[in-house]
């Protein structure tokens, strides 16, 4: 049996369909949680009213460049384009903003809840991120389907839908780097002035940067990690479509199957989140006789009880357990159900293999994100052990850390991309179909998405419940406990960020495959006469983005340096906490900056990729590409490692190695971390952006490129 | 009339001696200098005796390894590239010793000179840099030319002599890599304890590691260059006689014209170095009636009474107008003659267009590198201003400022590489022509080697002079003249470091494109299988081989720095200054430790690229080769000038911005800097080494890869 393409397309919106009942069933029960007292509810009010003034101020400098884009793609292109374009924006755009709103809801119930036990306040804060991971996939699913069905039996169906992954990619950047400079601005010019020139503790509510502080959490954490998963979501089954379709006889199954990977993956990422919750009873019902419930209740109960063990008094390690059994009860649901989708498509069982090989490739990446960055192993270590000669020691340490954990998910990587062009080409004997194994080996990898991100996007509101707890001076076991979350939640976000990076470099090969394919380039030497420069100039790209978005941070630091220090100065007060701090003029300023200075290097990820297409050619431009994703990654991999060791290496000093807290070791390791931040959660994170959208830019104007100014 | 290609070697080999002859010449004149008194001559001996010791130890250490390779080479291919190969590192090593001998001994020589002025100080150490320079030049030639001169009518005669290359890239790994550590190690050491914990100035007698210190500045900085140097030098001529010989009915002329252009070079070089030391005349001399005297004593006088205006009380700006002019001068004599050398080659004069992008390329490569790194520019003024809020911000601004700085040495390579193919595709009617071509632009950029490597190479020699006046007690306007000095070489050394880079680049692809000649690789489409796994695996190599040099420097620094604390804490008196430092351990320590830690960086240069081309095969080999260089010279640029940046912020601020030294932002300065040192010292340049031996491995090799384990 082969399944009819637009059958699958359609099976994959019905599953998209189930994801946001999911969502909206969800965010009920989310809401339905107790929101704490008075001064709780009045410090969240505020990150919520910084939170929706940057999200809605932001979206408006968005919709100015969707405007614009869109009618340069109906003049040059085809108004098909640019409609799909305008959707793709609309759906990352409402996926982010969901789960922006969740999270900063949830946020101020995780902390209630935490005050009970660290259980409650997980599975809040939980079904937050589940909230945001199901409608990524979810929209993504339903937007592409949607307008694949629309455009159906029109010769450039696919074509019009790359236009989608567009849209969906220039949303990611925005997200990714005005939240990126916001929450790093907030964080770091907080830091400066509060802990390393006042020395009050984090999320004191004497910092006038506080509030801020806690928005740019959401603002980056939540809504650009998921707005950049959708990219690479929506990108990855864009180009196996392309890729499929270029395949021939059999190119309707090729077109449909990663639609049905994406399907059951919804199932998967469902059955992963039901088992993070699955124990959510009461004591009664724990010891109530089931025997005449229904079956799906005694499974929950035996699942809860046997296989996650965790209980209202579980421990940080039982959670983390729960967590990472989670995604992999997903990933052996996707196992299985793909296979059937294999076998149900009538292609070579090598596609299936090729699932296998980016789902393991996926786990691989985020293990050894984990080892690097996890002060229980050796790599963070030697930074905190670094830190006893200096801060210019801790420095270099972190550097050469961060240097030397790119080595296995490169390795990770080639092999994968190895394995799959190996087994699609044994199965249908051309490059292509290898191409396109690579393709859906990212489709493969990203298909648990739903509760990957789930555990991902957690973090942050455990991260803000800390932050509540603190500024409304709740007992300190609330705190301790909402801290553990949040250390959880870092760990996981290991896992999350090997997940979009390993994802980021397989959707950005798979969109150069697809892009040579529809720009009809024949042949790439690698010695062409344009290729070299094409691939160096390339390979520059993300030093220049990176140092573009690094010094913006700096620059909305230092705004934040200087307002903060005024306001120590200038309110009589302040610092004896008998006066209040004028939070609102911070946030302010973090918006303002942020969306200023996300606009060069926004602009320069889509004008890049046109110029070079236009000046040196089409081949320099896929030379150009070659050069951002190899260059890129590196440069991705180290940054984001080396943030989160050095963050890993401060924290690991302050459960009392090398003299604790206050000690000299620990102020070397401050620096670190605040090195780190913009690492981590600015420049590292936005780079997986920059290799995805200039690919799919490439893609989308692919027939518009010549041969260049340049005649050989 | 057309050049034979015999001819023109021999011609070069001429000159080679030509060169040889004033190099012996210049180092009578420098060791006739007076070497001051007996204070100074003893610590100038405590230099000399630890430099021999770390290089007749490394050295002992590197002929292990060339027997190795040389039985390997003698046993897979032939006996006479092994012999080559010998030679090729006997060659560089004799350089760099000889280099070393005169530094260790011009020093002390240069720092009793500058008790005169600051121009017969200059003087000295200029002329050890050019003994260093030329002797770079004249090796190679010889060297090269004999060789091939011996195997004349083998057909295999160009591929033996490429394991000359292959020689000299293994020293100059070594070389840099060894010597990087040592240097840093001892500087990172020395300065943590000496001038951040107990607060004594740099080269101060009672710091335990700065006999150490001073050892290092020659090993890495003289050695280590000119090592960098040689290898550039001798393979890009090497590559362009590998491509000229491909191409066909003028081959003869193709590859006779590379070692022409090296050969006017000598002329140009030497003429650069004239200029510099044409002043020297006394007072009588001066104002005596020339007009009988030789036409040369008259030039002499013109020049350098009116065009370099130096005299016995030349500013330091007249230095260094003095030493760009002598560049400039070079490099005018080189345009002129390489006309010539194109008129009799009888080749389209294109190729002198090309040999005039190289020079161009380089010039403005060490522009920008001059821009991005003096502090009389923005970019270092702003890593200064960023000094006021703390260590962090200091660090990320100048990890935004070397990152930026790419953008234009990547641009410039870029335009240079697209000329010279597009100008030799115009000529000859092919891209291999085209690749030659690249060749020989890098054969064009490093035809001034002689005078730009004396202009860098002198910049330790006055370093080790101020360290030897300060340590001797000498009076304070010595100390200034020296500093001065020193100051003028980290300028010139920005222009050493744009040929040294911009040159790595060039002869790389070049090397890449003489591998898959010889290889004989018919297509490398850039979405060939195996391909993407090897440009990744590639880009990852720079920072594999960053992050190992990077911890190595922190392990020997760490070494060091216990070693000098256990100095201060258990010789009494050692901070009085009443007792003496036990100097020889920290050099003994830095000399192990140096040795150990370059053996895995310098095993995984040779092998990875083995590794590749065996197990993925011969294309992959390519991929892996274009991955290395376009992220290794991303990297490398962006780690010496971040390096350079923040060692000249650091400097600006001592001049007395923000509150000069010893204040809050002169603390995150230092910081900056010693982030810095192995940046700029170690990994970054030992970067340009990585980049082009595997290249020349793999060109060496290239007969022996096959089409690896996978089949397609």
């Amino acid at each position: 049996m082969m399944f009819q393409a637009s059958l699958s397309v359609f099976i994959a919106l019905l599953m998209g369909i189930l994801g946001t009942v999911f969502v909206v069933w969800e965010l009920k029960r989310v809401l339905s949680y107790d929101q704490g007292n008075e001064r709780m509810q009045s410090i969240a009010k505020a990150i919520q009213e910084g939170a929706n003034a940057f999200l809605s101020r932001e979206y408006r400098v968005i919709a100015i460049f969707v405007a614009i884009v869109a009618a340069v793609i109906s003049f040059f292109l085809h108004w098909q384009t640019a409609l799909c374009f305008v959707v793709g924006a609309i759906a990352s755009a409402g996926a982010g903003y969901l789960g922006m709103y969740v999270a900063v809801r949830a946020n101020v119930r995780t902390a209630a809840a935490a005050s009970q036990n660290l259980h409650a306040g997980l599975r809040v804060a939980f079904g937050s991120g589940s909230i945001m991971g199901m409608a990524v996939v979810s929209f993504s699913l339903i937007g592409m389907t949607v307008l694949y069905l629309i455009f159906n039996g029109n010769p450039n169906q696919i074509t019009y839908v790359t236009g989608f992954g567009f849209g969906a990619s220039s949303i990611a950047l925005f997200a990714r780097v005005g939240g990126g400079i916001y929450t790093k601005a907030a964080d770091v010019g907080a830091d400066l002035v509060g802990k390393v020139e006042h020395g009050i503790p984090e999320d004191d509510p004497r910092n006038p940067a506080v509030i801020a502080d806690n928005v740019g959490d959401n603002v980056g954490d939540v809504a650009g990690m998921g707005a950049d998963l959708f990219e690479s979501y929506s990108g990855s089954i864009i180009a196996a479509a392309t890729l499929g379709a270029a395949l021939g006889a059999k190119s309707s199954a090729f077109i449909g199957l990663p639609f049905l990977v994406a399907a059951v993956g919804v199932i998967a990422s469902l059955f992963g989140i039901y088992m993070v919750t699955a124990d959510e009873q009461t004591a009664e019902e724990a010891s109530a006789d089931l025997s005449n419930a229904s079956l799906l209740k005694k499974a929950r109960r035996f699942v809860g009880r046997y296989v996650l063990k965790i209980d209202e008094n579980a421990s940080l390690d039982d959670l983390l357990t729960a967590l990472r059994h989670s995604i992999w009860g997903a990933s052996i649901v996707i196992l299985i159900a793909s296979f059937a989708v294999i076998l149900l498509s009538g292609v070579s069982i090598n596609y299936w293999l090729i699932i296998v090989v980016g789902l393991v490739a996926g786990n691989g990446i985020a293990y050894t994100t984990e080892y690097f960055t996890s002060y229980t192993e050796k790599p963070t270590q030697t930074i905190a052990h670094a830190t006893q000669t200096g801060a210019a020691t801790t420095i270099i340490q972190g550097l050469a850390v961060g240097m030397m954990s790119t080595a296995l998910p490169v390795l990770i990587v080639a092999v994968a991309i190895l394995l799959s062009i190996w087994l699609g080409h044994k199965a249908d004997g051309s490059i292509t179909a290898g191409l396109y194994g690579v393709a859906l080996a990212g489709v493969g990898m990203l298909s648990t998405l739903g509760v990957t991100l789930a555990t991902d996007a957690y973090g942050p509101v455990a991260d803000n419940a800390g932050g509540i707890a603190e500024m409304s001076g709740l007992p300190k076991e609330v705190r301790h406990r909402t801290d553990a979350l949040d250390s959880l939640g870092n760990t996981t976000a290991a896992t999350g960020k090997g997940f979009a990076i390993g994802s980021a470099i397989l959707t950005a090969l798979a969109l150069l495959a697809a892009y040579v394919t529809a720009a009809k380039i024949d042949t790439l030497h690698i010695l062409g006469p344009t290729m070299l420069p094409g691939i160096l100039i390339g390979a520059m790209m993300p030093y220049l983005f990176s140092a573009l978005t690094m010094t913006a941070v700096a620059k909305a630091a230092h705004e934040i340096v200087v307002e903060v220090r005024r306001q120590f100065r200038e309110i009589p007060g302040l610092m004896e906490g008998t006066a209040q701090a004028d939070y609102a003029t911070c946030v302010a300023i973090s918006t303002e900056s942020a969306l200023k200075e996300m606009i060069i290097p926004g602009t320069l990820a889509v004008v890049a990729p046109l110029l070079i297409g236009h000046i040196l050619g089409k081949e320099a431009l896929a030379g150009f590409l070659v050069g951002t994703m190899s260059s890129g990654f590196l440069l991705a991999v180290m940054m984001a490692n080396a943030g989160g060791a050095w963050d890993n290496a401060k924290k690991w000093i302050e459960t009392g190695q090398y003299g604790g807290k206050g000690s000299e070791a620990h102020k070397a390791a401050v620096v670190g971390d605040t090195v780190g931040d913009p690492f981590k959660d600015t420049s590292g994170p936005a780079l997986n952006i920059l290799i995805k959208l200039m690919s799919i830019v490439s893609l989308v104007f692919a027939t518009s490129f010549g041969s260049g100014w340049f005649s050989f």
